[in-house]
């Protein structure tokens, strides 16, 4: 396959640019946790560390939670608290409310979550990436909330093939 | 501070895109490894681990590497490959000739590269950014190798993080 960054077919130029890359790092992801038990997947490397598990719904959160901050322009709901809130935080709550799941559990969570945000993403223009918002305190634009998507992601990938590598053989 | 991708003065527009996340990405890598002493940062949390030195010096062995292959066109010779081989590789030879420095150290190497990538950024065009170029044996281009320059060092900002978490107190 092709590892380029470019337009994407279905989105406006810089959209298109997004999606690429976070195509991309999706697909490392994946590779990352081929082949995972449930049992592999709980593992905890410290008492306070987090499961693979719990980093694969915590980046699923995340693409969630600025779906409904750039889309829905709104806070999360209770709802939404309630079934996102744990992943999103992670920690204690997560070490408790995560496990027992298999592999295809976190991965139908997150093409759920990613098949609409593409959708968004095809209906939206360049411009609307550029519109400014604040992140946290600071001055920053929509562009910049889903760049940190992928990099959030990227940077729990790394996170996950060290606990991988520390997995009871 | 704001944080934008967006267009940056001195690049061409796409250019200028890649080096607002290149910036970031670099800011977060400096803010993880803050304070850190020598003996820290030769701490290595497993026998098959790579220390948080290691890993720094291997994110300005990559960024020198995209330089040779993509500004210079050629396979790095053979005074580069003493110097950055074993950051490059990481692995034993990383383990064995990668410590004993201090924080300034890495950062000066850092720097150093940095400054070169965006010297050679600046004289390029966007239409270089979409040239073709083999990634592996992938259809790749040079868009592709420099977004992985800043996405590999997010996959190791996240393994710092959870090295820094390892340390000894």
């Amino acid at each position: 396959m092709p590892y380029k960054i470019k337009e994407t077919e279905g989105f406006t130029s810089q959209i298109g640019h997004l999606v690429s890359q976070m195509d991309y790092a999706r697909k490392t992801t994946l590779n990352a946790v081929h082949g995972l038990t449930t049992a592999e997947l709980d593992f905890l490397p410290a008492g306070d560390a987090n499961s693979i598990g719990a980093l694969l719904l915590h980046i699923a959160a995340i693409e969630k939670g600025f779906q409904i901050e750039t889309f829905d322009g709104r806070r999360p709901n209770e709802q939404e608290m309630a079934e996102w809130g744990a992943a999103y935080d992670l920690g204690d709550k997560g070490r408790q409310q995560i496990k027992g799941h298999p592999l295809e559990f976190y991965m139908t969570k997150l093409e759920e979550v990613r098949k609409q945000t593409l959708l968004e993403f095809s209906n939206r223009s360049d411009e609307w990436l550029y519109e400014n918002r604040l992140w946290g305190s600071h001055p920053s634009n929509n562009y910049f909330i889903w760049f940190h998507m992928f990099e959030d992601e990227i940077n729990h990938r790394g996170q996950i093939r060290i606990i991988r590598k520390m997995l009871p053989q």
